[in-house]
Order: C-alpha cells, then sequence, then structure tokens
C-alpha cells in the first residue's frame, strides 16, 4: 500500500476549526448574519399584493418553505404561495388559487437558467402580463434572468456568486419573502449571530455541534442515516429543507474518491410513531437520531374533561394541554430509544416558537454541515453529481425541436 | 458453530410462492380484492355534508390520503381533510377550515384506543355535538371505539382483525371515504384483483415482483436503503404510505434474532433533483431506486412560444407540454443512473391516472412487501417495537392525574 498524504483520517477539532474559520474567506454564507437588510425592509413596505408567489425550486425555496411553515402563525394576512414542480396538474392547481390581479411574483434562481422556474415563469408570463409592478427576481448579478429583469425594468435583489442555493436562505432568496411576510428578519438573523458569535469564540454550541460532527464521522460506517425526528408539524418545512442541505453537501466523492454515504431522513413526531418508529426500534443499528421539540406551543388547546361512553380508559388524558400531550409523547418516544442503549440520540429544545429560534436552529444545521464535510474532506458547497442529468435532459429537449 | 435449522438461507421462489400462498388462510388483505363493496356504496349516497373528516393516524389515514393525493382531480365537490397530529397549532388551523354545520367525522381506529385519535375525537365533542347526523366509525366490532359509536347509536363499519393498520386501504378504511368522494371503488379493486390474479397465476407480476424482491432481500446487506422516486407531485401520498409499508413491516427482528435493515426513502421528482440527487450519483452504494412515472397525465398545459429577453437560450423548451416535460426531466434522470451501472434501479410506469391504476400500484406494493418479509423471515404484520414508547407514555400521563 502506497502512502498517500490525503490518506484518510480523521483530523483533530483544532485543525477542523482552523480549516472552517479559513473557509469564512471564500464560503459567503458564514457572514450573513451581519449583514445589512435595510434594503429588503424598505422594499416589503411597498408591497401591495396580497398573494404572494415564491416562483423557485430546490434551495431557491426550501429555506424560505421551512421558515414560512415554522412561523406561519405569526404572519400578516398575506397569503405564500410557490412554483416549484412542473408536474401539470400541480402546477394548475396552484395557480388555480392564484387573484392574478392581486398577486406579486417572486422570481428567484441562482444560475438564472434553472429548467422548472425558467418553464413556469414562460407559462405565467402567458397568462399574466409580468411587469415590474408585479414581478422582481432574485439572481446571480450577471445572470440571465438578470439580463430578463433589467431589460423590464423590474427590481432585482442579488444572490453573491459565494453563497450556495442550499445555503442562501439568510440572503434576499429567504429574506426578501419573509420580510414581505411581516417577520421581523433581523431577530432572525440575530439567531444567526447568537450561533455564530458561540461557535467562533468556542463556547457551548462550538463543543456540542464539533461533538456531534466527530460522532456522526467517527462513526459514519456503521451509522450511515442520520434522522432528525422532529416533533411538530411546524417543522415539516425545516425537514425537507435538512434533508437537501445535508444529502446535497455532503452526498459526495471526497478528495480521495471515497464515496460518502451519509444519508438524510427526516421525521415528523407523533405521525411518524404510526410509520417509522418501527423501524427504529427494531431494525438494524444504523440510524443516529436527533429529536427536536418546541418547548412551548403558546396555544393553550386543551383535551376537554369529557367522558365518552366505552371509552371511559382513557379519560386519564382529560384536561391535558395538547403541547403537554405531544411532548410527552416525544418524552416517551425518547426514552424507549434510549432504554435500548444501543442507538446514539440527541435532543434539541427551541425554546419558543419565533424568528430568533428558527435562525438559531437553521444556522447551527448550516455550520454542523461544514464541519462534517471538512471532517470527511469533501467540497461541501459543490454539487457536481446532478450535471450528467441537466446535460441529457438538454440534448433531449433540443432534438425535439 | 452451532447447525440450527434456521440458520439464515434465503428460500427458494417455490418455498415463498408457497409460503406466502398459505399465508392467505391467516392475513386478511389478500381478499379484500373480492369483497362485496355495495354497503360502502349505499351509504356514501346518503352522505349530504360537504367537509369530510378523516380522524386517524399511520394506518387510518396514510392510504386514503395517498389515493386521495393521486385522483383529487376526479373527485366530486367534497372537501376531504385529515386530522391526525397532536400539535396544537396544526390541529387548531384544520379545524378553522372546516363548516362544523356542514361536517361528516370519519373516525378510525383499528384498536379503538389510539390517544391521538380519541384526543381529537374528545376535542371535537367539545365544539360540536357529535351523534349519529355527523359521525361514523370505523374500528374492529369489539373494539372500545365501537361502544362509543354503538352507544350514540353511530353507524359503524368494521376492520377485519386479521387486516393491520398499514394493510387496512382496500377495507372499509380506506373505500368508505373513496365511495364518499365520488370515486369508483369497484375499478380500484378491479386493480387489485389485476395483481392478485397474476400474481397466483404466476403470470408477468408474479415474474417481476418475485425478482425484485429476491434482488433486495440478497443484497440486502449492500444494498439497504431502498428509495422510491416518483415523478409526480400527485404521488406523494404513495410515497408516505410506501414509507410506513415499507418501514413498519420490514423493519423487525426476524426468526434468529438478526436485526433487518432495509429502510425507506421516498422522493418526489423533479422537486428532488434539486435536494436528494446528488447524494445518489455520489454517494456510496447503498441504495436501490424505484422510478414511478405517470405515462399520461390527462393535461394539455404547454409551456408557451414566448421568447424572454434574456432567456432566448431556453427557447428550446417551447412548446412542450409540461407532461412531457416531467417525463423527459424523469428518463434522463434515469439515464444518468443506468450510466453509472452500479446502481440498481427499476422503473414502474402507471399508464393513466385513474382508479385502476393507483389499485394496481398499492396492491402490487402490498404483496412485494409481503414476498419480502417471507424471505427474510420475519413476522411482516406485527409492529410489536411501537409498544415500549406507548407504555411508557400511558404511564407518564396516568401520574399526571
Amino acid at each position: 500500500m502506497d502512502y498517500s498524504k490525503n490518506f484518510y483520517q480523521i483530523k483533530s477539532n483544532e485543525e477542523i476549526f482552523y480549516k472552517v474559520s479559513l473557509e469564512k474567506n471564500t464560503v459567503g454564507y458564514y457572514d450573513l448574519p451581519f449583514q445589512d437588510t435595510s434594503e429588503f425592509k424598505e422594499y416589503a413596505k411597498t408591497v401591495t399584493q396580497q398573494d404572494i408567489v415564491v416562483v423557485g425550486i430546490g434551495g431557491s425555496s426550501l429555506g424560505t418553505y421551512a421558515i414560512h411553515k415554522f412561523l406561519q402563525h405569526k404572519e400578516n394576512m398575506k397569503k405564500l404561495h410557490f412554483l416549484e414542480s412542473t408536474d401539470p396538474l400541480d402546477l394548475e392547481r396552484r395557480i388555480s388559487k392564484l387573484d392574478l390581479n392581486d398577486t406579486l411574483f417572486i422570481i428567484i434562481s441562482k444560475s438564472g437558467t434553472t429548467i422548472e422556474t425558467v418553464s413556469i415563469l414562460k407559462y405565467l408570463s402567458s397568462i399574466t402580463m409580468l411587469d415590474k409592478s408585479n414581478t422582481i427576481c432574485i439572481t446571480e448579478s450577471d445572470s440571465k434572468l438578470n439580463t430578463y429583469a433589467k431589460t423590464n425594468d423590474m427590481k432585482t435583489f442579488e444572490i453573491p456568486k459565494n453563497v450556495g442555493g442550499r445555503f442562501s436562505v439568510f440572503t434576499a432568496v429567504g429574506l426578501v419573502t419573509m420580510a414581505i411576510m411581516g417577520l421581523d428578519i433581523d431577530r432572525i438573523l440575530f439567531g444567526c449571530q447568537t450561533i455564530y458569535n458561540d461557535y467562533f469564540n468556542r463556547g457551548d454550541y462550538y463543543t456540542s455541534i464539533m461533538e456531534k460532527a466527530r460522532f456522526i464521522v467517527e462513526n459514519k460506517n456503521r451509522f450511515n442515516i442520520n434522522v432528525v425526528f422532529s416533533y411538530s408539524s411546524l417543522l415539516e418545512g425545516f425537514n425537507k429543507w435538512y434533508v437537501q442541505l445535508w444529502g446535497e453537501s455532503l452526498g459526495k466523492i471526497n478528495i480521495n474518491q471515497t464515496k460518502q454515504a451519509l444519508t438524510p431522513i427526516a421525521l415528523t413526531g407523533p405521525v411518524d410513531q404510526h410509520s417509522f418508529l418501527q423501524l427504529i426500534m427494531e431494525g438494524k443499528r444504523d440510524k443516529t437520531i436527533t429529536f427536536i421539540k418546541v418547548a412551548d406551543f403558546e396555544n393553550e388547546l386543551t383535551i376537554p374533561d369529557v367522558s365518552l361512553p366505552g371509552l371511559e380508559e382513557l379519560d386519564y388524558i382529560n384536561n391535558i394541554k395538547f403541547k403537554n400531550l405531544i411532548n410527552e409523547q416525544a418524552d416517551a418516544t425518547i426514552e424507549a430509544i434510549q432504554n435500548l442503549k444501543d442507538i446514539p440520540c440527541d435532543i434539541i429544545t427551541i425554546e419558543a416558537q419565533d424568528e430568533y429560534n428558527i435562525g438559531k436552529l437553521m444556522y447551527s444545521y448550516e455550520l454542523l454541515t461544514s464541519i462534517v464535510g471538512s471532517f470527511v474532506q469533501i467540497n461541501t458547497y459543490d454539487q457536481p453529481g446532478v450535471e450528467a442529468g441537466k446535460i441529457i435532459l438538454k440534448d433531449k429537449l433540443k432534438k425535439k425541436i
């Protein structure tokens, strides 16, 4: 066996900390928490439409969807819609819900030539007049979508070149829409700052994120599936965003030409107790589990003190608040898993359902992804594996002309 | 090494065919395609309400959701809702959409004492009068929910004892709601019959299902993740149903006390090309991929012949129907994966979006699950692993009284 200086060995925490710190010079997402958001907020104030439509796919929509889903109850009365898939029935159904005379279209594509997004843009332009009064574009400064916007005198916001799509939620990609929906985007960024400052000053988050990343990497051949089990339907958007962030960032060939294997799975409790939990409990030990709980749902909905004939044996749930029930369900599942003693498991508790806390959660997951990527010696920020299909598609479609 | 007569060896197709045929004597789902549905259809005609609410979780709702999502465009004008989670914000938001004076509640629980379902039932009973005019129950004949229904003179439908929740979509659990929504439930069952007859007469489906099951089992240690990649948003419900069916049926300790490992993942195209595809292409070869395509979407939505300034290079997509675009996207992704030559991959094509075809698809997946379960020598139909958490929860809640 020849010696290779890249021969895989897990680096020390010190080396990884240093490597990730250096990345700040070239990878744009790290410093986003400290940006000036006044342009987004000023623009948001001018929006009068009631239907807000994000036209974008993958990194252009998932982060916004995650925050929206989590904070929906705090948003203003505007309605947020997503046009993403080329599925014609899905597309038609979603468009039918819009009042086209009272809609703002936010066209988002980093490259500016995403085929799904441009297809939908073309279709929209045939059913309504798209102009500067109802359309804005969020894209790279020199993209073809930017040319389209400038030609039509439409407002544009820039996606920095050094921020990848799946790390772009804290650029204009997410923040413009969130500001329009009435959320406090500075509080979102303040949540990110908290994590940033703590991590780079080596506080408690540094310790816990580094420890988690190291565990995942050291055991990646044994536990190659990383499950996030969120005990709230409000985290369904976060779940999808996590799957993209993890899968597309870490599913790579590393510096030694080794295919990496960490596979994300996202579950929602208590529903998936009735679906996936059996496999966790009795299946092969190939999964780590991260439970995410919401400490307080700010909702007092309570199971009433009602005894139903025949179902009296369930009277012990009377007078329990649903928010406590769901958390007890989470705790019971966690305890059952911990009792097995051979399934790695950690718990993240979100203190409140607000902008600050979703910013914290998402930024800490971005950092965790970067650190794991650094440990396994890959480029965390590209996605070369999806190009082959795009080239084949283009050839297929061009042959049809 | 001592000899054990159960020492794991993959049985012959003949042995498995025989074993599965024997199961028909004790496992109830096999013969469901041939049941008499007149009671469901007669009842459905009497329903006058416009909001139809399924109260149930896991196997009590996922199958209905799968069919509904796939055939939504064929249903009558009634609106179908699902109350499933104990998440209070989610629950409140869903209930707020109902016209309580024009709602039919369908309470579904096989055991009759599912804690989520009874919690929601209790809550509903405190905000509206539940009686025989607006509530029916679907449960086992001797359950406590059945007692509740009888005491209140409510209509009930029975879930046979020998049909497990995740195999119950073709009992009253799925069929009553589908009949109310105006779907042709006999055509659904006819789709199931087609698969049944072909399989048990050893036709083409027998060959392909058996071959697929054998491949999965023979390679289960190498390819332990089974991805379904559905190219239509209409299959998102099917995807969730598949994850439950596969995970909860096959995530078991087998006859030799070996923890089985097959893990389901469900993706939707083209959206997940922008999320999970990178990991499939460049990650470790631990996944099989089954693509599901819809041959004809019965929709003519077309990308218009519009040239957008700046985006002229994408004019090659003009005049393409969206239904063709999404299928070309599927084909391009399939080709890119097949070119790699080391990712096991098969394709299921659904001929049309109708009752017959969703019946075929779902029944064939039930059969496939049974066959794989038989190969790996587990009990496919129980779920002992979820009991521990339930007991802990009950203890926690009872202590609070």
